[in-house]
């Protein structure tokens, strides 16, 4: 399969090693198409065209994944365009917080609360297929479940079914039996909410290595 | 110990007769001296005194419990008033619900992200020891864990460590062990920050008998 992964931080670059290391063909897309972190991370991988602009690499690929600051979705999904994407299952890892009052962040204002990263990017890339997942634990943990021991969960949400199917396949490659279906993309809001409560769990437990688990009666 | 319960929902109900059981002297506070529930229920414990207006009840008890509509943080603050909790540990366990737009309801902006209902009380009652806690489960959780089987969590979050140990003494009468202390009041940002989730969850669920456990590594 061919992965673009949006985002040259710690997560994306988490993500696309994982993808490679699973056997994909993975390209980093950042703003400018020389991004230094994408060319060096494709570089590392032994590749000349792993890397490019977030519409080039979003284009050539099968699946999208945006792993870019979750306050700048908009202006990422409108330098991707619609082409690139259209029909695509495109998965959205992000959150969408705001240093703008210091820390820990809260969540941008108008991507929070009746609206939410996950929404934004479906509604400026309508014709894609978007599903959220992965946006409630530590870039490790996304790719090897193991880092923390025992069970414990991860949610997905998304109106089209195909999408979701194609996120369940990815979540089983990196290691995740059973995730929590949430319904429709809607759900992210409650997901991408939960990030304020993660922060300071964070702090409290003075470590990112930790999840959620749903126990159920 | 007298505790004062503000709200006769199905929280406040809960909580007042679990006090009860546990041996305390409880009186349930409402809006109006007269309101029906909590007559209606102080006579089901055998007291004719144990209703009265939330600044009658909260003067009375030396704990007071906030179970009203999060949404309604500040009215009700208004009505108990100063005086009757200074010097008090007061615990909230509201969370902020709006149901304007609809169900599943949003947060009240105001009271949200960069704010929250506990701190909102503890703003209008600044001499009460507000303790945020038991917010992220459903009521009859909050008074008997094992409802939820094995290993799960609550949270605790206040700016004032002795009322953070009367919380925990009333954690434990209830059945909780070691809650997970978030640090300063503020965190009720994360932890009402959860309910979006935990709606959503419930509804995925198909019922509210479940809980948050912190794996961690």
């Amino acid at each position: 399969m061919k992965y673009a992964v949006l985002g040259t931080g710690m997560v994306g670059h988490t993500l696309a090693t994982k993808l490679v290391s699973l056997g994909h063909e993975v390209r980093m897309g950042a703003r400018e198409a020389d991004n230094v972190k994408a060319t060096e991370w494709a570089s590392s991988q032994g590749s000349q065209d792993g890397h490019g602009t977030f519409a080039d690499v979003a284009r050539w690929a099968d699946r999208v994944i945006f792993a870019v600051s979750g306050a700048q979705i908009e202006t990422v999904a409108a330098a991707v365009g619609e082409a690139a994407v259209a029909g695509k299952t495109v998965i959205d890892v992000t959150n969408p917080l705001d240093f703008s009052n210091g820390m820990p962040p809260d969540l941008v204002p108008h991507l929070s609360n009746t609206n939410s990263a996950g929404e934004a990017l479906q509604a400026a890339l309508p014709s894609a297929k978007v599903v959220k997942t992965l946006n409630t634990m530590n870039h490790e943990i996304m790719v090897n479940p193991a880092v923390v021991p025992g069970s414990h969960d991860v949610f997905l949400s998304g109106d089209y079914e195909d999408a979701k199917g194609d996120a369940r396949d990815l979540l089983a490659e990196f290691g995740w039996s059973e995730p929590i279906d949430l319904g429709p993309l809607a759900a992210a809001r409650g997901t991408e909410g939960m990030m304020p409560f993660w922060l300071r769990m964070w702090g409290a437990h003075g470590s990112a290595n930790f999840n959620y688990r749903i126990v159920r009666a």
